[in-house]
């Protein structure tokens, strides 16, 4: 059993205990200290390391705490660990490699346009709020703070014409945070219909409750009451917005009866309206929430693309039976959403700033729209295509491409968009400037006609 | 069927047909229109109003969008709702009523003492990241930034002792939220364990996954690994830094042991380690994971009481298993943490606030812990305490108390503490300011006197 006190310097950059252990640690780890070996004892490293009897005791704990050595009563420290097991450690600890992708044209629906968005005014907002200690040094509301959900209750009603009290909101980083609530609450089991191709997050959290999930055909007009009926669903998954076959808004029509066969059959409907008043091309219809009397519909909203993306808030507004069941378990759940982020918006909002911005995106993105629409005529005229309007994005469907070869050539010219499984491609004038918008189309036209035999 | 347009006065600050609209809701709202009555045509409307016929169009559009009113084809538009459907409606849109409550004394665990974090470092780094214009307008990494999930791999292994790749963290806006993740990758229905007191937000979402949960004993040295065994426990929910009856961090024997049972009877153990590393009294000790070589044992480290309880960012490292199983579900979860704020503490860590700060955190609550506890032995002399260091507070022990009384009476005073249903009353220093301390504890003891008979 040798030290190899030589390699040991003292530093001042360091404390000496850590000095030690370091040096030890390293020993263990090169294999010069192998495993079952006893370390020499703590007067004998004294004099080796030529530090004090604390700093010895100090490093071997250290060891001995990580698990390099044991010490063994009555006769001393000894090696523990291997180098196989070291190794295995590691491994374990690969630093990260980051790989930075650069995009030049990017047809990403999840983005925003830089320029779409007041940085500043928001910065404006988190600054007051980081002013306020008390309020920061504070655990946050579980179900949301209640100046936001006040300014959500204002908002919802006026805006989307959901009818709520504050007490009914619970304010989540996501809607599927909101979602893993609310199914909670939910009984269990529960039979789901949900249209088949989107909502794999949705999908996720009914799959993680075990509840049964039946997709649903999409009609030209949206779902179908016989459907939900003849399958017996119990709780509708749907966006009152983009339903059906083309992504259309649901008539009003059409609203009232989804209701009433809830109210028939004791049935609930989630109603997910991320970006429901972002109309540039149809109208904005109100929510089917409004319709409701809180008593089967659950509304859940959400900014992802009204605000910045990197911000997670989004609201749930249970059904009046749900919100009492809440109450009581209330207790039982983290606040998710940050807050103080959730303390700008509210005041964000409070100054009628949300309001003014949708009022100003519309504009921008009906006129994003158009100019993509125009474009997507000249160089794809032969490919059939619908808009998604909440997503901002058109998808084209292609009948015969090779996914794979595709991906790989978009990269390759740094091009960024959304391909599905069924060979549909997404592209969303969100994040992409106005300027780079032809140049990327037209890059685009030609890679699909050399992707497609 | 009579518009009394004798109160309608054009103002300049709105928009005609918004006035035309609030004019003729208000009139249902208030039941001068009853449901069924026939509105006056647009052409009408135009003249009793005195504005254009598109302003009368976008005003009834909107009515009939919002269910006030339908329209018939061919006949015209008629009022759709009763007053007592309004009436409803208005009942949900209670404002908030917002009862402000003055606390002088705060001896709540869940909040921090405004002085103890440098707020306007923080804020310096939020401003920092606000700047970069390109990552706060994208959709962040649901896994977590892993600029962030680099700076914690390796704080983790430094401070903790975890062993992992960035690939095997996940961030989430609380441990609840990653609870809901992890029990949607481990195995349906598995038999839980854990102590019966606490954790009641880890409880719920075993419970809402249906989980089946059992009590564990409170021995002295933590679980014991007979009952593991004989009640066929397979997920074990501990908290290793504060264990059994007294709270005490297990010892480095009984974590060998523990994963031990994992390994032969090929159970996981959720290990949420909480301010783990925030140790004044005792010393601090390296997590179980670091033990584990990435097989059983998920940890779950959080910084609730380390930076401000506002921020919502916490970890969990998965298993390989686990691991492997996440990367073919990744794109299902949404993130739930904010990316500011993750990117703003991916840089405070990488350039070692985080180390420093709990250094700092340490010193100070020790000096705290030890002055209350000067007080508690000065005036609650005869009442058995213990400390719960990761929580930062003392768990008082009364025999009889009068809960509702005292709290009443706690109240009153504007004295905050948690007061648990098996009469326990838990102190915290983590809040109240020195200063503060002594005239609380002296009213709190006088309070509790009259309140126990």
């Amino acid at each position: 059993m040798e030290i190899k006190t030589s390699t040991f310097v003292k530093e001042s950059r360091n404390l000496l205990y850590v000095q030690v252990y370091e040096k030890l640690k390293e020993d263990i780890e090169k294999g010069y200290l192998i495993k079952g070996e006893k370390l020499p004892s703590i007067r004998k490293s004294e004099k080796l390391f030529k530090v004090s009897k604390t700093s010895i005791e100090k490093a071997y704990e250290k060891l001995v705490d990580e698990g390099y050595i044991i010490s063994k009563p009555q006769s001393g420290y000894f090696v523990d660990a291997d180098k196989e097991q070291i190794k295995i450690r590691n491994e374990f600890r690969e630093p990260a490699k980051i790989i930075e992708e650069t995009i030049r044209f990017d047809f990403r629906s999840e983005n925003i346009d830089v320029h779409m968005f007041d940085c500043r005014l928001w910065k404006k907002y988190i600054k007051e709020v980081l002013e306020n200690y008390s309020e920061i040094t504070t655990y946050g509301n579980a179900q949301g703070e209640l100046t936001l959900r006040t300014a959500l209750q204002q908002y919802a009603y006026s805006v989307r014409g959901v009818l709520c009290n504050v007490d009914d909101i619970i304010v989540g980083a996501s809607f599927q945070s909101l979602l893993y609530i609310l199914c909670g609450l939910l009984p269990h089991s529960l039979h789901v219909g949900m249209e088949e191709e989107s909502y794999v997050q949705a999908r996720k959290v009914f799959k993680d409750y075990d509840f049964k999930i039946s997709n649903l055909t999409l009609y030209e007009d949206g779902v179908s009451i016989r459907e939900l009926k003849e399958k017996k669903i119990r709780l509708l998954y749907i966006n009152a917005g983009s339903q059906g076959k083309y992504h259309q808004p649901l008539s009003k029509q059409k609203k009232v009866e989804l209701i009433q066969w809830a109210k028939e059959t004791n049935s609930y409907i989630i109603e997910d309206d991320h970006n429901g008043e972002l109309r540039y091309v149809s109208k904005v219809k109100s929510a089917m929430q409004g319709f409701d009397m809180g008593e089967h519909v659950f509304y859940i909203g959400s900014f992802s693309r009204l605000l910045l993306p990197s911000l997670r808030i989004s609201y749930l507004v249970l059904t009046k039976e749900m919100s009492n069941i809440y109450k009581n378990v209330k207790d039982e759940y983290a606040p998710t959403s940050s807050k103080i982020e959730q303390l700008a918006l509210a005041r964000y909002m409070m100054d009628g700033h949300l309001e003014r911005h949708v009022k100003r995106l519309t504009k921008k993105y009906e006129k994003k729209c158009r100019k993509m629409e125009v474009l997507m005529n000249r160089y794809f005229s032969d490919i059939p295509y619908i808009l998604e309007e909440a997503s901002l994005q058109f998808i084209l469907d292609f009948k015969e491409m090779d996914i794979i070869r595709l991906t790989k050539s978009l990269k390759r010219e740094q091009i960024a968009c959304t391909i599905t499984d069924n060979k549909k491609l997404m592209l969303s004038f969100a994040a992409i400037e106005e300027d780079c918008m032809e140049e990327g189309i037209c890059l685009l036209s030609k890679i699909i006609k050399e992707n497609i035999a």
